[in-house]
């Protein structure tokens, strides 16, 4: 019973990212139109922040960038909290040269609007059009620019999940690709689980059934630590 | 001592409302683009929530009608969870006929977007434009609609806003009107202090100093209760 009750104990204490520092991306951001009304999208937070939490139990050295979420900051977790794809892309940039894996869980808008209004817009009758732009690619720049980090990206999709996971891998230069089809019972962006399928730069690909979030982000971070082991 | 805690009692568990049927609504309403994305604003709901839980302490039957919000159902309230703004007009108008006092403490999204994409979009290089339509105005077709009810509706303004008000109460016929400039520290909607000035049919005026939610959804009920009686 003890000796169960110490197995357990390093199943999930095992400080096998000891020494390392970890970035990790949660949330949704948010893209203002004016003072009130914004763009944004479902991401709740919750499967980066237990990336993060799991990450700083097992050892690691960890900081959390964050759009606004409801979350409490994991314990022994540095946060950092943003609002706008451009706050984030900013945060993530100036802390990539000092850590050696980045966990992009964060869902940044792609798109923002290209005109902000300083004060709330009156509304209007009929319709009219809002033009969007694109803000920077993080995980692209990353990608472009990385040295000897570790670079995970998600992808959350509703069809063709490993086909976009595979191109996003490729295009962005990621060690690794999480993907999980949103439009799923059980997995995506709100619940508590999750259903997803890791798929690695050496070509393996790795299906985990539906899990708690927590179980999840223990799973990917062991295969960070077994990834790591088989290239250096 | 025991006075002044029964004054006290009274003065906050007074039931004035009994017998009174009271809809409130609160909350942001979400506008979807696709599967992930959408529209919102920063509503967080927290006056709206303050004045059922108030409604429903001073003796009232009280439905919460409410967007997205990490608020729990206060006590003693009959809660409704919507999403868009269609999904609120519908939910009101449901339940309009059979109510006394409606306030409309929500901020429901004036344009969603004209279509709705069923997968999720994937980004494409450049800019694009999103074309938004009216969603229908609830307050507006409560006005032209009520009987007997009285209508109570919120403004939440970044500048003009006693111009704004005014031409809101006229506009679309109700018996009072909450201001607010959700510019001033203080005001508006993440906090969980608020400075009103409240509008009434009559041409009264009542700007209240920096109060906590709590006590202005107090006062925003003691203002409906005084109106009803001058009227009957």
């Amino acid at each position: 019973k003890i000796i169960e009750n110490i197995e357990a104990y390093f199943a999930t204490h095992n400080p096998f990212l000891k020494g390392k520092k970890v970035l990790v991306t949660a949330g949704p951001t948010r893209e203002k139109l004016d003072p009130v009304r914004f763009f944004s999208n479902r991401s709740t937070g919750k499967m980066g922040y237990a990336i993060a939490e799991a990450a700083a139990r097992f050892g690691a050295e960890v900081t959390l960038i964050s759009g606004p979420t409801e979350l409490e900051a994991p314990a022994n977790v540095e946060i950092v909290r943003i609002e706008s794809a451009q706050e984030m892309y900013e945060a993530v940039m100036e802390r990539f040269p000092h850590v050696d894996i980045v966990i992009k869980a964060a869902a940044v808008a792609d798109y923002r609007p290209k005109h902000v209004f300083a004060k709330k817009m009156k509304k209007q009758p009929g319709d009219y059009v809002i033009e969007m732009e694109r803000t920077t690619d993080i995980l692209k720049t990353l990608g472009e620019q990385k040295t000897s980090q570790i670079l995970v990206g998600f992808a959350a999709e509703t069809d063709h999940v490993e086909e976009y996971a595979k191109q996003k891998l490729e295009s962005k230069q990621l060690d690794m690709v999480v993907a999980n089809n949103i439009s799923e019972e059980g997995a995506g962006f709100a619940g508590d689980t999750n259903i997803v399928t890791i798929f690695k730069r050496d070509g393996s690909v790795r299906s985990l059934p539906l899990l708690p979030k927590k179980q999840v982000a223990e799973e990917i971070l062991k295969e960070i630590h077994q990834y790591i082991e088989a290239i250096r």
